[in-house]
C-alpha cells in the first residue's frame, strides 16, 4: 500500500482545523433558527449577519450583495434559473468551457425558448471580440467563469465585462447581466468583484479548506429572481434554515486563505514551476500565462488518461482525469478542452494535477519521479 | 436575565452529541471528492453510498430512491420545479397548509401556464371527497404534507394516495405524482413510505437534532427531472459535491431518533397532555386527535401573538407566532390557519409551542405557569 499524495484539490480540499472548530462553535452556540423572532433566534441572526459582514469586508462588497447558499453549483443555479420568470425569451452567452453547474442550463433555456450562445475559448481563453460579435439587441445574460476549473486559465472578466458595459451603452441600455462562476478564483488568486463589474457570482466553501454543503451567491442585480422564495429567507434568493455551522466554517476557510494568499501563491507557483520544468516531455494545456498555479493539466502522447490515472492511483496518487464534479468527467472535461481548441488526441489524454497549500515539496518530487518513470515504461 | 427555554423544535433543534461527532468523524476520514475516481474518492463514495443504504434501511425503502439535498426546501424544489421540464401543461393540486417551500411554486407555476388547485383543510385536515373532486385529466402532480408544521395535523396521505390512485386507473393510467412533504414527521411518528405509497417526500435533519444544511428527496418516479443535471451527483436529481459530514450527521440523529422513536413519543406526548390541561383557558388549534404531540398551536382570546410572544420572550420563552421559515412567519400562518377555516380571531392570535425530546417536565411547568400568570394579567 503506497502513501495517499493528494492532487486532486480543484476537486475538494479537506477543511482546515480551524474552519471545522468554528463549525462546531457556531452549532453549539447558535441553537435558534435565525428566522425565529425569540432570544435564540436573535442571537443565530445577529450571528449569521456578522458573519456576513465579515466575509463581505474581506471581499470588498456589500453585505447585502452575499446570499449564503448550499455550493457554487446552488449559487450558479439561481442566476441561470431566474431566466425561467423571463416572459420575453432572449439570447444567453457561455462560455464552452463553464462548468457543469452552468453549461448544463443549456437544454433547459433552449427547451424553454432561449437561444444559447456558447463562446469558444481558444487555449483557454474566451476572446473579447467573440464575445462582441455574439452580444445582440436580444442578450440578457452572459455567464463566463473566472478560473477555468479543467486547465486553470485565467479569463480577463473585467475586460469582458466591459465589452458588454459598452454595448449597453450602444443599446438602450437595456441590462445585460453578466455572471461569473469564481469557484477556483476564491482564496487562490486576487480578484476584486467591484472593480471588475460583474453582477454576480459563485463561490464554494469546500474548495479552500472550507466544509462540503455550503457556499455564496454575489449579486447586485435586483432583477434576479429565485425560482421560489420559500421561506424568505436570504432577501427571499435562498429559501430554506441558514447552515449557520458551515457559514461560520466558510468564513474561517475564506479569513485564513486570504490571509494566506500572496504566500500560498507563491509556494503553489514554485510547485507548479518545478512540476512543469520536471515534466517537459508532456504536453501542458494549461496555459503558460494567466493560468492558475493551483491547477496544472498535462497529456501524455500515447495513454489514454484512464489510462494514466490509474497508474498514478496505483502508486497512491490521486489526479484527475478531468473535473470530478461529474460520474462522466472525462468527457465532460473533453468538451471544455475541445471548446479550448485542443486536438481531440491532447484532450483524450489529458490529466489533471491540482495543488493547495498542503501541498509538499516532497509530494511534487514524487508525483514527477513517477510521472518520469510511467513515462519512460510506456515510451 | 431569565433562563431560556426553548419550545421552538419545529423551527430547529439543537444538534445532538452523537451527530455532530459524526459530522467531524466524516470530515476529518473522508477527504476525497466522491466524484474523483482515485482511492479518496472512492472510499468517499463507499462511505456515501453505504450510508444511503443505512438511511434506506431505516426509511425501509430503496436506496436508489433517495437523494441527499441541501434540506427539505432543496427537496421540495426539485420535485416542484420538474414541472418546469413539461412541454405540456396541466393541473397541481396543493393543499392550502403547505410549507411556503411547496406553496410558494404556486405563481411560478400559474406563470408558466399550470392550473393550481388549492384544496381546503378545515381544522387542519384535507378532505379525500375535496381532492377527489379536485382531480381532473390534466391533473400531473399532488403535493399534500405529512404532518403540518403550523398546527402538527397529520393528514391521512395514505388515504389521499389512494384517492389519487384509483382517479389514475379510471383515467387510462396516467401517471399523477403524489409528493408529500415529511418534515416534520421524520423521527417524531411512526410512518411508512412505501405502504402510503407516495412517490416522493422531502426530509430535513434539523428538524430531529441533526445539523442544518442537509436533508433527503425520497423518490421513486423516474420520470422527474431536475432542472440541471449539473455534475451528475445524486442520480442526476441534485448536482453539487456531497455534503458527506453533514449526511453522516443526518444518519446519525435519524438513527437516535428512530431508536427512540416510541420513547420520545410518549414522553413528548405527556408533556403535550400536561399543557393542553393546564392551559384550557385558551383555545387550542392542533386537533385534538391525529396530531403531533411535538406541536401544540394555542391562540389568546385578546392578545395579538407578536404580543403574547413577546410578553413570552421577555420572560426567556422561546415559542413561535408561526412557521419560523419565513421574516413573514406570521402571515403565512394564518393564511394556512385560514385553510383550516380558524376565524381570524384565532388565526391572529395563535401561538406555537414545539417541544423534543430535550423538553423537560419543568420546562412544560414553567411555560404553563407563566401562560397562566400572563392570561391573568392581560385577561
Amino acid at each position: 500500500m503506497h502513501e495517499i499524495r493528494y492532487f486532486d484539490n480543484a476537486a475538494t480540499t479537506s477543511i482546515s482545523a480551524a474552519a471545522l472548530d468554528a463549525y462546531t462553535k457556531a452549532v453549539e452556540h447558535y441553537r435558534g433558527n435565525p428566522s425565529s423572532l425569540h432570544q435564540e433566534g436573535r442571537e443565530a441572526k445577529a450571528f449569521l449577519q456578522q458573519t456576513r459582514e465579515d466575509i463581505a469586508g474581506l471581499l470588498g462588497v456589500d453585505a447585502a450583495a452575499l446570499t449564503f447558499t448550499s455550493g457554487a453549483t446552488e449559487a450558479n443555479a439561481i442566476i441561470l434559473s431566474s431566466l425561467i420568470w423571463k416572459e420575453r425569451k432572449g439570447q444567453v452567452i457561455l462560455s464552452g468551457i463553464e462548468h457543469p453547474s452552468v453549461s448544463e442550463y443549456s437544454r433547459l433555456l433552449k427547451q424553454l425558448g432561449w437561444k444559447v450562445t456558447v463562446l469558444p475559448a481558444p487555449r483557454g481563453f474566451v476572446q473579447k471580440e467573440d464575445l462582441q460579435r455574439a452580444l445582440s439587441s436580444e442578450t440578457r445574460m452572459v455567464s463566463i467563469m473566472l478560473v477555468n476549473n479543467v486547465t486553470g486559465s485565467i479569463q480577463d472578466v473585467g475586460g469582458l465585462v466591459e465589452v458588454v458595459r459598452t454595448f449597453e451603452a450602444g443599446h438602450n441600455n437595456r441590462k445585460i447581466h453578466f455572471h461569473t462562476d469564481a469557484t477556483q478564483a476564491l482564496g487562490k488568486i486576487r480578484f476584486d468583484l467591484k472593480s471588475m463589474g460583474v453582477d454576480s457570482a459563485a463561490f464554494s466553501a469546500h474548495k479552500l479548506h472550507g466544509p462540503r454543503g455550503v457556499g455564496m451567491l454575489y449579486n447586485t442585480n435586483a432583477g434576479i429572481e429565485s425560482l421560489s422564495r420559500g421561506g424568505a429567507q436570504e432577501q427571499g434568493l435562498r429559501p430554506g434554515t441558514e447552515n449557520l455551522g458551515g457559514i461560520a466554517a466558510m468564513h474561517q476557510a475564506i479569513k485564513e486563505a486570504f490571509s494566506n494568499l500572496e504566500e500560498n501563491f507563491e509556494q503553489v507557483s514554485s510547485l507548479n514551476r518545478y512540476l512543469r520544468d520536471r515534466l517537459t516531455f508532456l504536453p501542458v494545456l494549461s496555459p503558460p500565462e494567466n493560468c492558475s498555479p493551483y491547477i496544472l493539466t498535462l497529456s501524455h502522447p500515447t495513454l489514454p488518461s484512464e489510462v494514466f490515472t490509474r497508474l498514478l492511483f496505483d502508486q497512491g496518487f490521486c489526479v484527475s482525469s478531468g473535473s470530478a464534479c461529474s460520474n462522466n468527467a472525462k468527457q465532460k472535461s473533453q468538451g471544455v478542452l475541445s471548446a479550448m481548441a485542443f486536438s481531440p488526441q491532447l484532450a483524450k489524454n489529458s490529466i489533471r494535477i491540482s495543488l493547495s497549500k498542503d501541498t509538499t515539496e516532497h509530494d511534487a518530487e514524487a508525483l514527477a519521479l513517477t510521472i518520469t518513470h510511467l513515462n519512460l515504461e510506456h515510451a
